[in-house]
Parts: structure tokens; sequence; C-alpha cells
């Protein structure tokens, strides 16, 4: 299933005055407030969000899951799913791989088929918290924490394996994202764990090639529900700099306690030049996973209000690993995804709409009326002809999910694979 | 102070050419899109929101209090201050009273002043939270649930004496938001406490007038923070139905837990026609009583979506008491209560947007991706002109804020009354 | 795998000394204060805790699942468990069934393996949160709730074939736990769903037989993270009520928004005669369904100060159906239960030393530091040596934990089952 | 008002009798498992908590605050009312003053007053959150954080003459809350604001002697509403690294977001030699500031276990400065903060009743089960004989509680002070 140019130049030839007629409008308007248009549209454009591949599924919770159908079985046809997002959407240029299950059997022809697809390989994605059929050790207890010196090898060779796996599709950056903790009080001693740890972290550092990163994620609970060793931003960052330079924090927007001011936290990382990753998602309880910006959008602009500012602000800083973080246990996960990168799209449009002079000049007056006068002016806008714009100028659809379903996407997934394919993931 | 008509006039004209290509616009998208848009800036025009004549000064927290200045010190005072708000933005044509604060010395020349700003006596509220001078008994220990009946009895006939004032002014409601509760586990026998609650309530409903309604708050905490008497809708709707028709579940927005779903219960509350008032604010953290939309716009969206709903589908639910209740500790009281009702009022717009047919289609067909859609695509869209549209049609100005600036509003409060007054309020 | 009345002997031989001078002690101490050691002794030998067949193999979570050893496969073998419980603790003489997991092949056998563990068969489960092989109809957008009326059906008739089931088997009660509800804004109108759930509860307790209770389980979230249709306790109690007088809310503890007060619930709904059952967990982010009393037994203490309470002052309310509701994802299975059965027999113990009438003498003085100190007297007291003596009256061991450790329990089972059995469950 | 030491032992000598069998008892049966009970004792007496002077008198919230009878208006008074507290528990051999409510008028009479009580002065508290009435600056939008030079230099001089007071009073710690924050959305520049902290702390790290301390305190929320600029561990930890070797963080168990694994925390810190103080509550909601041990005693214990664990493991971390920072709303502030320190003792005593040893061991071997039993053996034994032996070595009554009832202490206090006193503070 491939989405041709010639399909979406006739799809778009049917939206395409009222898109122009709404976006010449919403130019104008902007013009007149001394908005680059053109610029911000470009913006739009060049920011890529990286998929992963255990996404393409559907997923599911303890008490079990239902299946979608057509899900992709391999490497090559998870590859194409992000394909179709990309060739629609033109923004979903990469895919972040998770092993062992993505292991490629031919290097070159998924490098290719990516190629074709001009979707690149993100930062790649190891996993200490489950057990693999041939695995010597387990990681009930544990992995790169785990007091058994014996498994927290095994770990950090899983690690050093992933690296290169990583390094050979052209990926730049690990993600470790570690599930070790304890599940009653007791269990771990705190800091022996955490000095393991940041041990085992450091021989992954080690191996780390000169040009990576290491992204470092946090997370307060799940699935161990008394303590988990890397727990908030501190802890994450305190390993980070028991590494060195190219260790970096990952923030995942479902990984805090209720009520976390996640812009804030965003925001000093960025200070400090040690915001590596950002996994996108949203969630109303827990770690939901569900649809970025179905529940909270607002926050979500909060937080690329903050992402804007670090951009142009910490040159210190480097360039960030975006991804979604989200699971589908009820939508169709291509069509899920769609919303993700549209609300991900809307939320920067927006951030990049805010005055950032005018909004450092009302902070300087303690004007706090006016403050919020300029963040929800910005959000109030209608900022869809931008990012509609932003998608046509590099050869995606006006909209997404309906050009999605006009092309009977779903559909002709489940003729190829069939309607009973599992893919790999939770 | 007060606004004049031709102030308003004049003001107006500058915006007016902008407002109408804007309003034009978007007027011509939603008729394509099959949206009678007059018949929504109608609705707007007549939603009208009471301000409690409480958060006219500034509010404060344990830790202290900041002075705003020019603060309304009498209950004229206070009606012109609703009166300015009134004025506009044609949104505020009520004020709640709260007794003792604003017990009036002279009903004929109050109710005069009202009527000469257009400003109605919605519900009116008692304390029995806080001890008054010349109290008899203390209510250090709860008041409509305290152990001693004599405690009981003064707090039930300050309700019956609130009742009488209002009576005089043309209120219809009383709203009793019951602080009592427990700091500490075994402090109350929580049966004992709610048998002489609903004692208390049911010889308060006594007295009410066949055309009045009683309004029941809930709480979790706060000033509380073991246990709270009416601590959820549960315990509200269960005293309301042992009180008798004429008692109702009323829902602050910052009264919950964190996480809870509100619209689910404004929803289940209307179907069982017993939601009879409702408070605006917003927070982050518990009940931080923070300018409406100021946090989580969307979640407010998400809520006027059910009361839309059951406006148009649950006769058995009788009109709704709409009241901002917020505290405003750094910004200037009136331009929070402006920002406040300009949120109100965005949510309603869009709420108004959803096309309800089509939504219900969707949930039939479980088409959850659709259903988002609906909803998104309401809330996307920039209402603005259609709520500038419905205060012009009224008599109020483009943009409340901007106006009120330029007028120089609390400049001239504190012309008038000084730097150093001080509300009556928390 | 039986433990013998031999085995036990011989085991408590040994403690026995030691044992009888700790209970001496603290009887003395005891009856110096007024208490009736034998009738306390008495209480806790006869309160019984029905163990769910689905918690004696391991749990898991979405991110995968550690296996333990030599987990039932059967229903016998279950039940087997279940009886090793017993004879350790004898608190454990009940087990509640899960249906389809749980369906008997023979009635008569597994009735009279019970009968002669002396394990009663308590409150029966239904499952319409995941989908059957041999389904007709998918819950994956609900079952009770759903807007199919064949789905309701279909779900509506299986909660009729459980009533069947365990009516065959001695069981006096339904518990439905309802899993309905959104992942998203929108996806369900919530009167409707509401609507069809108390209509499809209607049509299942029309079929509950006379002497049955229709037990109405609530929880806010998980496996939907927007909305559940049955969120709260007042949803629970509406829709009990509105099936009629054999319906109850069941309170598990886990099911809580965070920092509910839960004794609150318990004691309001034992005043209205409605609360059912009770499932114990426990639990610090969400529902982790942790070993009771591992993580707030404080919490633990006071709710059975209130069931307590209602128990000597509620004849309103009937008899409880008690459940041990937790998932064992890292215990040993049949160890964690012991641990929450101790837990449980602590809070219960300790609930009986305070003081009814001191405390409600210092209540109505309002001397908070005199109630506090009551609760905190009970609490602090070691209560082990009457939980010891309440399971050597009834024939059961001095250390549960010691003992199943010291009989080699585990090791048999592994070497009658084998190691990789997997027991049916979550 | 005093208490004397023969009014202590007449006291005394009524209970002894039963004290003696009970701890004759216990130190048996715990000598029996290896414990040296004399030096748990001795542990216990020498363990001091400082009082903080704010505490004395009655607290409130935002809605009102209910006076208590007899509050000290002066200094001295306070540290007499400390004294009593000391004189009948003595572990209360501190006092924490807070600048500008307690500047003495004569160091050389308060001091003298002091150590005739054998009250020691611990970490001094500065207030940058409210205006004082000569202020030239206000702090309504912050203090170290503030974007005014001048106001920072302020809050800055103000920190410094903090200093000097605290150094004439023999103290040799500052501790600094900082209510900086926001209260919406955009009024803050983050990074601005931290910034600015960090500088204001440096320049207050330069006043300070060598051999003191300055002790950083975090809070997520209250009384700024959207967000505080030290906001977490993460945050507070990084300031005091970016003062110097002399700077800490303070924990306060209140201030954290729902869920939060503090004794996680603490752990951490002290592996970092970074843990400077602790203030002690107990809280349900949010900072609630209830008695110590009311809400969740268990936690305190696994807080105090880290605690113990680094007084005994990390020499790299200095000694704590310990504080109990409650509010006492509805209670008689002295017999609040009595209940608070029995909570403290009793967490403490039954954290070193925790075997090290054989936890190690257990959590090597991933015998989680065991790993629980250790710790809930240890938080089962009822521990008071052990709290009134290490009262009595040193000179305290046996039940504190009991004793200052039995002593008429608040009477007396009014007779000598007056009903309508007013303490300073909260």
């Amino acid at each position: 299933m491939k989405v041709s140019k010639e399909q979406i130049f006739e799809y778009n030839k049917k939206g395409l005055e009222n898109h122009t007629e709404k976006l010449d409008f919403l130019a104008g308007q902007l013009t007149k407030k001394g908005h680059d248009v053109a610029s911000i549209v470009s913006k739009l454009s060049e920011f890529q969000v990286a998929i992963p591949s255990w996404a393409l599924g559907a997923g599911g919770t303890r008490f079990g899951r239902f299946s979608h159908f057509g899900e992709p079985s391999t490497l090559e046809q998870k590859i194409d799913d992000v394909g179709v997002l990309h060739s629609l959407t033109q923004t979903a240029g990469a895919v972040s791989l998770h092993i062992p299950w993505d292991v490629p059997s031919d290097y070159a022809a998924i490098k290719e088929k990516a190629d074709s697809l001009n979707i690149k390989f993100d930062a790649i994605n190891s996993n200490t918290f489950q057990d693999q059929k041939d695995a010597k050790e387990s990681y009930k207890f544990g992995s790169l924490s785990n007091t058994s010196q014996a498994i927290r090898e095994q770990a950090i060779q899983h690690n050093l394996d992933v690296i290169k796996i990583g390094d050979k599709l052209g990926s730049k950056s690990l993600t470790v994202w570690l599930a070790d903790g304890s599940c009653f009080p007791g269990q771990n001693n705190f800091q022996t764990a955490f000095q393991n740890t940041q041990n085992s972290l450091i021989d992954i550092y080690k191996g780390l090639p000169d040009d990576w990163k290491l992204l470092i994620e946090y997370k307060p609970f799940e699935p161990n529900f008394y303590s988990t060793v890397i727990q908030d931003w501190g802890a994450s960052l305190m390993l980070a700099n028991g590494c060195g330079d190219k260790a970096f924090t990952l923030v995942d927007l479902g990984h805090h306690l209720p009520n976390s001011n996640i812009e804030q936290i965003v925001s000093i990382l960025q200070l400090k030049g040690k915001l590596g990753g950002f996994h996108f998602n949203d969630s109303k309880y827990g770690d939901d996973d569900l649809t970025v910006g179905s529940i909270k959008p607002y926050a979500l602009f909060l937080i690329f209000n903050e992402l804007v500012y670090g951009m142009e602000n910490n040159p210190q800083n480097p360039d960030l690993a975006w991804m979604i973080d989200a699971s589908h246990n009820i939508k169709d996960p291509l069509e899920d995804l769609i919303q993700s990168l549209e609300a991900i799209q809307e939320a920067y449009a927006k951030a990049l709409l805010v005055d950032q002079n005018l909004l450092r000049a009302a902070q300087e007056a303690n004007d706090v009326v006016k403050c919020q006068e300029i963040l929800q002016g910005a959000y109030r806008t209608d900022v869809r002809p931008l990012i509609e714009k932003a998608r046509l100028n590099t050869g995606g659809v006006i909209s997404p999910i309906n050009a999605y379903r006009s092309f009977n996407v779903r559909e002709e997934l489940i003729k190829e694979r069939g309607r009973n394919t599992v893919a790999t993931g939770l």
C-alpha cells in the first residue's frame, strides 16, 4: 500500500479553493499583526516527528486487547505504514525502532525502503523491561539497576547491541526507558539501585559513537507501583550528568505525577542544555498514552511555547528527538497517529504566533492580564489553514484523516496483509 | 464610575471594520457548514452569568493578601462594579450576594440601583464557615452538621434569614456551601454529621418560598483537610433528594479530586433533572479559583458541550444558576472577571458549533476518530467574532479588556474610592 | 498438595510458648482497659475473606508478565490453592469464581472438593471486558452500555448464565464490574451509556434468585482512560437504587481518584443500607492491586473502623461480601495472599480495639485531640498475638508465611504441576 | 507558666509501674531478637526536633481562622511555650525563629531564657512572601526571582539581615522558603525567574558564615497556583549546587504532588550528601499541614527508614535540621505539637527496629515477601514503652498529652496571658 502523488494531487484539487480562501484571510489578519506567515509555514513544514515502530498496531491494557486489522507484521510493513503517514501529512519523516522487535534481517534493503519513502531512522530504543525467549537472565527484578551483576551485564550488552543496530541504520541516539523499580516498600535499596543504574548507564555511554546522544527517560510509576529508579527529571538529569556531555533527559508527557507543571521542567532543562528528546501523547489519569492533544491541548500549547522559546534562545541545548509515544486501543492506529500529528502541528503553529517581545515586555511590567491575553490570543487563533499550507507545500494532503479514508488505506492494508495480523508491541 | 453609551459607541467605531470583516468571513464559513449563525449569536447574547459580590476585591491565601486598589467597600459600590462589567460585556447581568457581607441597609435603593444597571439578583449565599462578631455560637467544629443542637439551630436560622433577604431583592435560589467536615480521622462521626446535615437542610428547605430553589454545593476538601460532609456530587444529590423537588446539586469546577471527569457528572445530573447551579473558575492543583479558562479551556468546552446537550435534551432539568466563583489574588478583579466572562462565552460558542446529529451518528457507529474530529473541529474554530457580535448586538464593546483600560476604569475607581479600600470577602 | 493437621500441629509446637507469653501479656493489658479479649479473638476467627480464583497465578501489566511457577491450571487446582491458604490462615474460607475462566465441568465434584476443604462459594463474577473466542459480538466499545442492542443482550445473557452457574454452586451474589466507558471525549453519549447500563442491569436483576444480591462495582478509569460509565459510588448507588432492594454498591479500595476519603464513602453507604461488598488491595498511584496493607495500613484501619461501626450500628445494611482483589506481579501469589489476609486481620483487630463509647463522647465534646488519641491508641497496639490466637483456635498456624515456607508448599506445587503452568486471569 | 521537676516527678509516679511492666516485656522480646534496647532508647533521647515559633498559635485557612486562647504574643512567651513542650517531651530542645515575626529586642535576655529551658536556636527563617508595613518594595510578583532588581535586592538584604539575627542567637542555618512563582501561564519567564533566583541565592550564600548552612525548600504550588520557581527537589538541588558546598535541599513532607515517593527523594539526596533539613507534618490533599503521623504514619515510617539508613551509611551527608511545620487550625497548638512529637519518635523508634542486615540480604535475594515482612515486623511493634523510657531517662513525662492536661497548662496560660491574644504567624 502506497499513496501516490497522483492520488494526492487529485484529492487536493477538491479542497483547494476553500483552503486558499481561508489561508488568504488568515494570512491577511496575521500579517496585519506583524507575523511573517511564510516563515511560520516553513517552520511547520520542517518540523518532523518520529513514529515509533510499535505504535502501528493496536495497543491494550492488562485487561486485554482488541485487535485492529491489517496490522504490519514485519519491519518492512511498519516502514510502509510510516510511509503512508508521511505521504499524507509530510510531518512523519522518521521512524523510531524498538529492539528486539525490529531487528532488520537485511539492513541495506530496509534502508533503501526507508530512503525511498523519505523516512529517517531517529532514536533507537532498547527493551529491558521484558524477558526475551532465549534470554539467560530475567528482568523480573530489574535490569540496569539489578543487584545481580550478570543481569546488569546482560542489560548493558543489549543496549550496546542496540546502538550497533542503530548505527548501521543511521540513528544518532539511543533512548533508554528503564522500567526498573519496586512494587513494595523495602524491596529495593534506593541508593544501590540508583548507583547500579548510574554505573550501567556509564558503561552504555562508553559504547556510544561520538556523534550519538544518550536519552534517559523518566517515569514515576508503572509497571512498578511503589518506586521507579528514574522517577523524575531530577533523577534523570543527575544520571545524565553522571554520564557526560552526550547524555540528556528525555521528557514523555505521560510520565508525570498528577498536576505536574511540565512546561516548567522543559524550560529549565533547555536552560541547562540538557533536554534531549520529547515523547508526545496525552492523558487524563496516568500514562494513558492517548492521542496527542485529545485531553489537554492548552497544556500542549504551553509546552510548545517553551520549546519554541528554547529553540530560539537556548543554543546550549541540542536539537530534540521528537516522537509520538501513544497507544491505540480502540482507534485505527494510523488514524490515531494522524490525529496526533495534526495536534502537534497545531500546538507548534500557535506557539509560533506568540509575540515573544510583547510577552517579555508584559512579563517585565508584571501585567499578568496582558500576558494571558497574549498567550490566549495566539491559542484562540484557528491555525488550520497554516498547517494545510505547510502540508501542501511539501506534497501532503489538505485533510489527512479525510484523505486516508477516501483512499481506503485500511481496506487496502487488510487486503494485502489479512485481518488477523498482529504487530509486535504492547 | 459608570461607562456611558457614548463612550462605548465611540470606542466601537475604531474596531468595527475589522470586526465586521472577520465576522463576515467566519459566518460565511459556518453557514456553508450548515450553522445558523444568527441563532448562535442570539444564544450568546442571552447567556448571563452572575458576579459574586465578594469577587470584586482582591483575594488571598493563608499566606497573605496583596491589596488591589479602588476596591468597593459598600454593597452599592459592588453593584456599580458589576454594572461596569455588564455595560462592557453584556453578559454579567446578575449579582450573587453573600450574607452577612452584603445585607442591604436600604432595599428599595439597592434594587433601584441594580435595575438601573440592568442587573438581577441571582442565587443568594449564606455563610456558616466563619464566626460573626456578635454570634452566640461558633462554627469552629461545624454548623449544619454540628453535634450541638444550638449551633445547628443558629446556622439554620441564618439560612432562613438569608432567604428573607434574598426574597426582598428578587433572588429565587439559596446556595448552601457547607465547609463542615473534619481535619483529623476520628474527629467526626460520619453518619451523625451526615444526618444532622440532612435534617438541617430539611429545616431550611421548609422555609423556602415555592418558587425558590435550594442549591447544595459539594467540595472534597478545604478548609477541612481530612473529610468534608458533602464531599462529592453523590452526597449532594442524596441530600437534595432528601429535601425535595426544589433542591438541587450545584457544581463548582474547582471542587473535585484530581483528574475527575466533571463533564460526566454534569451530564448525569441533568439526566436526573438535578443540576441546579454551576460555578465557574479554573484550577491546576486544588480549588485554586483561577480565571475561567486560564488552565484547562478544553475541559471547559467539554463541560459546555454537556450543558448545551442538557439544555436542549433534558427538559426535566431546570434552568441553571450560572456564577463565576474565582479569586483574584494578583490581577485587577474586574479585568480578571472580564477574562472569565470571555472564556465562558468562548466555550459556550464552541459548544454551540458541535453538530449534535453528526456526533450522535458517529457515536452510534463507534467511529471514535470521527467523534473526536467533530468536537475538535468545533473547538479549533476561532469564535471570537461571534462573541464580539453578541456583545455589539446588546450594546457592549468589541474588546472588553481593551475598553476597560482605555476608559481608565480602575484609575477612576481609585479617584472615587481611594487606594486603600478593602472589599469584604476572602 | 494439602497441608495436614499433623503438619500444623507439629509446626505450632515450636512457637507456642512465645506466642502464649505474648498473648497473655497483651490480654492482661487489654483486659485492664476493659476489652473483652475472648470476644475479639472470636470475631477474628469468624471473619472470612473470599479468594478470587484469578488471583492464584501471576499477574502482569500491559508491559508484560513474569511467570511464577506451579500455578493452578484447572478450577480444581485453584480450589486446592485456596484450601492451602485456608488451612494455614483459617480466614480464607471462600472462593470467588470468574466466568468464563472457571466454568465447572463437574459441579458435584467441585462442590465436594470445596466442602472437603471447608470453602464456600462467595460472589460470582461475570466478564464483559474481554472478547471470548466463540463470541458473536465484541465488547471493544462496551457491553451493558453499548449502543448496539445485540451486544447488550449478549452481555446480559452472559450475566444470567453466570447467575445460573453460581446458583448451582451455592453462591448468593453476582458481582458486576463494568469496564465500559470511553477513551476519548465525544466517544460516548454519557446519558445514553448510563441509561443503557441501567436497563441492562435491570434485566440482569430480574434473573436474580430471591436470596441473591447484585453487587455493582465502580471505578474511575482503566481500561478506559477518558470516562467510565460507573465512575464512582454515586453512579453505582443510583444504578443499584434503579434496580431494587437486592442491588448494592461494591467498593474496591483501588478504584478511587487520588486522595479520596474512602472511609466516609463506606460509612454513608452503610447508613443507607447499600454497601454490599468490599474488595481489598492497596495502591499508591492508581488501581495498583498491591498486597493489602502494604502501602497505607492506617487508611485500611480507618476503613475498618467504619466497617466495624456499621456492622454494630447499621442493621439496615446486609452482611458484606469480602474479597481480596490484588494482582501478584512479582511475589508468589499464595504468599502475597497470606500477607493480605494478615493485614486484613490486623486492621480488623485494631478496629475492634477502638472504644466506640469513649470515641463518641470525645466527638460530642469536639475533643479532636482525644479522638485522635483513641484511634491511634488502638492502632499502635501490637495485635499480632490476637490474630495468632484466632488462627490457633480454629486450627491454623501461628505464622502462615513461615509455615508456608517450611512446608515447602510452592516446591510441592511445582512438583505436582510443573513449572510452566499458567493460570487464567489477567 | 513552667512545668516543674516536682510536678513531673509526682506525675510519673502514678504510671511508672505499668510503664515498667510493658517496657520489661517489650525489651525482653526485642533482646531475644537481637536488638540493643538501651542503644535504641538512647538514640530516641538524643533526637531533638525544632519547634517553629509561628506554630504556637492557631493557624487558619483563606476562609478564616478560629482563635485558640492564651496564645503567646511575644518571643519570650513563644520560648516559654517551647519550654513547656520540652519539659514534658524532652524532644523539643530547639526553636526555629521566623523573621520579621521574631526579632528579639534583647538578645542576651532571649538567649538566657532559652538556655534556662535547655532550648537551642535551630535554623532561622526569612519571609519574602508577605509585604511588611514599612517595606519599600512589594513581593506581590515575587522576591528573589523578581524581574525588578530593586525588589530582588530588598529580598536579598532581608535574608542577610536574618542571618545576622540568627548568628547572634547561635543559629547555624538559614532556611529559605521561596513562595515565588506565577498564578497564570505566561506570567513568568521560567528561565529568567530561575536565573534570578540562582543569582539571588548566590548573593545570600556569600553572606553565610563559614559554619552555616543554606537550606533551600521546594514546593510545587500554593500560594502560587500555576507554577513555583523551586517546584521540586530537582530544582532545589540545582540551585544548591549552584551556590556551593554549604547549600542543601530541605524537604517538607507536605510539599509534593499527589502520590510522590518521598522516601526515595530523601534517600537519593542523602546519597549525594545534599539533604540539609526536614520539615514534619502530614496531609491528605495538599500542603494540609496536619499533625505529624495523623494521616499516613506508614509513609512516615518508610521515610524514617531511609533517614536512619542515611544517618548510618552516608557520612557524606551532614546532620539534618529537623523541624515540625504544621498548622493548628482546630487543636490546641501545644497538644497538636505533642502529638506530632510522639508520632516522630514512634516512626524513628520503629525504623531503628528494622534489621538492616536481614533487609539487605532479602533485597539481594529479591525475596520481596521477606523484605515486606521485615519492614512490617518493625512497624507492627508497639514501641510506646521505648519512647516513654527515652523521655523518662531525660526528665520528661510518661504521657505528655495526659500530663499537659492534668497540669492544666492551657488554663494557666490563659490566666497569665488572657484569652484573646494572637500569635504572629499564618
